[in-house]
């Protein structure tokens, strides 16, 4: 159960009170506003506040290009033709702030974005409280047997019950002793700062995170990939879930520019080029590499 | 008249629809929205977009420090805190978007704080207006004596008005050139991406602007200094008129510890230190050069 | 002639005098160091400095990956592979410092891009010289019939010689008055910040720009291309023949990936697939705009 | 023993290859390139690279400011000068790269210094060594009293002795069952990107870290405080050593005015005044609140 009972009742009062405002409303943000998106078994993610639609993602580029955007009819024309040639800008125009409650090795990798602004819950100060990622049965993956960073099938039998007792055991008799060594009932107590480090890397931690939309984009584009960790990816999953309803034409010009489309090399598209004009290219006249080769026949194929 | 009529229909058409919203709401900001404060002769700032207030700041400070914060009994000491202890990440969590029309030489110096968003109108795309910055006589200052980089008093008779006809005279014959050289009737039309360099650097150009309330004290405590030029430090000073609206608490902070406040070296507090115990202390004795004695002098003095 | 005689003897000096160092050291790029390239009329680049070559972005890929990149075989492959698959990281291991002399309206987009550090020369201390960008006639372009932001045929006959007139008269001109106002020979002399508003944008600074090669690649992807305005796509082809030296197997990857290679939309490879099929595909029937099928075509053509 | 007899000769190797450069060589950094500097228990900070040094930064003053700054007489005088009035920019103008080996907890707070390219070594693809902090008996503190971020004393007799025997044993523990768990000998082994999560925060990991010397310095500022946590610290402390021997005058000027000077709110400017004066002041007649006070007599009173 991610949101305590005194969250919940925090969330349903900042809900009942709408205020007017003047500026730019996502009707289909407010609907998200507050609630929490339920992700793994302790995690979330809550929308707190947004800047911005798609239309003022529209009214940034008229600035910047003025009566040269008439041209192009309607908003969605005109976010899915910056989209395409890479004008960032005024996707940077809006800017959301969510709250997200993860374990600290997806809190790792997910801070590796730097053009973020962050507020994450403080073990120096206070206490972390005893929640850890357990994984799913059918997520208990074993590691890949043709790529040093992916997951191959789920593990099985004992070797899987094994795993499970191991994470559980361990997090438990970890968190045991952070709270006896912090404790100041007939001892000093150790400091906060120290006892922390005592504590598994799947222990949950939370924070606000604030991003624009562009740079949102290509966090979602990397964490949302197939090739994303399982782990990270279903906050990416959750996230588009709400951009979709926050910047719907922005969010579906990423679809298809961004998470449905490839980068090919001059390599590739020279091989396209050669396919089409009906020639027989194999990777040995490619100029490619197996691996390269190998990835361009799966976009070609899907 | 910085703002054109269609212009302020349009202000007073957005003016005119508030709209309910469960976001946070800053009821003095919401007052500052779309309308255009005046800056020099035909500029302007105007609020665009805000996210946050005093109490969204606290609401990250409180994620981070925790149960640690709870011995600071309000948001004004809480902000007074951070501020004094340079967490900036809390500020981080506002953000404004501001619609700001400025002479380039103003926005040559203004985009030298790289951590905003900027779009701004395109002499590739389009044909700038024909505005440009004509000094007040009272600032038509003579170069300063003293300091490589400041100001003097004011021109006065015929140099005053040979300046002032000079810098007339150059804009309007340059500008009556670039808008001869882009006409195509009976011509083919330079290219507008051509034709902009013949423009003179008190044109006036437009963007809009968008940042954090961190980054803006950032630019606020250099461009509202006494030092900045003048030109640019009317924007600050017409920007701080806003942000006192918005997030009053984090505002009167900053004014007390960055615009009010000083920075002191190791031997100024030992001066001060030596004063305080009775020594008498001079620039010779002090370890200081000449102009940080000078400087040290001003801050102890007022 | 860009650099003076002054400027030369600096060069030479600083050329004459090697010193051993336990760096990584880049030969194609020692070469370079402190040479002016010229560029346009009175620019130029030279390098300053740089940090790494290509085997340090291998070592720092290595740092992360561990024994995962044992399995290929050698540096130029890594550096493919991490192109191909956007690490951007050990990119950003290697920097570069430029000195540029630049136009100012070429120094207006340069600075757009914001991950890179800068000293440019300030005519608030300083003062101007006296050059000016003025094209040469095969560059005097008029403005594109079918694109807002591009270029079309040279001008000719008495519109380009009127042209290059007024660019060149104005520039005078202007300079004239701006010499004259801030002169204090019997007079007071109008302060520089002040003064410099007078100057058309074709005059010429300088400044030091510093980047990390992740961001050279996205500036050089954008200002080398076909589309950027000529008068940066010279400075932008000048560093590419520089970096070329400095790290030869990054450069060649990012011509196979970036220069050379295209981003195509969902929509897009699912058109190739139908195509590789046998199947007849037209605009009507790709789900695409018209702008957005040309441009297919035209990757798809060559 | 931080640096394996492998390491120790790679870096000997590095370090008999002295090669001749044209760029900048700062004779102080050359001695400490790739020697490792011991911190913690099993930790290191090596210096990979650099760029520029302290004549560096008096280079790219003049290219902004040009002869405005002929009027300082020295390199260390402008030094000064830059540091005292906030110009950031020449500063930036010099990079250092460093190779870090620490524990995870003291990773997590180094990232949050968001300026700074790094590659870290990760346990998605490769295995971790058995390493961890464990604390020397004098550093093993109890949580302050009076502070909720700080340490108090050192915890003596049982209590400290029951600590470290729950810090050691549960690392190993923890260890063991992930080598246990990602052991491929006899069935399929959990994929790395899971098993890591079991590993404790005081497990060393090492990354290269780059970074230019603005934001170096106003990371040592925070991290070199006596108020960071001493297993930061430390850190810094090591790299305060190096920049030292780099660029000394611009260490000293950092030394003086950032980590031995101190930031006056306008309040306790006017404090000072007012007992420069001769007026008895208290914090009841300061303006001030206690925490404020308390700041302000420690630095009168040094």
């Amino acid at each position: 159960m991610p949101i305590t009972a005194e969250q919940q009742a925090e969330i349903d009062e900042l809900r009942a009170n709408a205020k007017p405002t003047l500026r730019a409303v996502a009707e289909g943000m407010e609907n998200h506003l507050y609630k929490a998106h339920d992700v793994l078994d302790h995690g979330f993610i809550r929308v707190i506040d947004y800047m911005g639609d798609d239309a003022a993602i529209c009214q940034a580029a008229r600035v910047s290009y003025g009566k040269g955007t008439k041209s192009v009819q309607n908003d969605e024309g005109l976010i899915r033709y910056l989209m395409r040639h890479w004008h960032s800008t005024p996707f940077e125009m809006c800017e959301i702030k969510l709250h997200v409650k993860l374990p600290v090795f997806v809190a790792r990798q997910w801070i590796r974005h730097r053009t973020a602004n962050v507020n994450e819950y403080s073990a120096r100060y206070s206490i972390l409280d005893r929640e850890f990622y357990i994984p799913e049965p059918d997520k208990l993956a074993a590691q890949s047997v043709i790529n040093n960073q992916g997951r191959g099938e789920a593990l099985t039998g004992e070797e899987a019950a094994r795993v499970l007792e191991y994470l559980k055991g361990d997090a438990a008799r970890c968190y045991d002793h952070y709270a006896e060594m912090i404790d100041q009932e007939g001892q000093q107590g150790l400091a906060r700062e120290l006892a922390r480090m005592n504590l598994p890397a799947n222990i949950y931690t939370q924070w606000y995170w604030k991003v624009d939309l562009h740079n949102l984009f290509h966090f979602l584009r990397l964490r949302a990939d197939a090739h994303a960790q399982y782990e990270i990816r279903v906050y990416a999953d959750a996230i588009c879930n709400v951009v979709a309803d926050w910047v719907p034409a922005a969010y579906s010009a990423f679809e298809d520019y961004r998470m449905g489309g490839a980068n090919l090399s001059g390599k590739a598209i020279d091989c396209v080029r050669r396919v089409l004009k009906g020639e027989k290219v194999t990777q040995e006249t490619s100029g490619m590499s197996k691996g390269e080769w190998r990835e361009f026949e799966s976009i070609l194929n899907g």
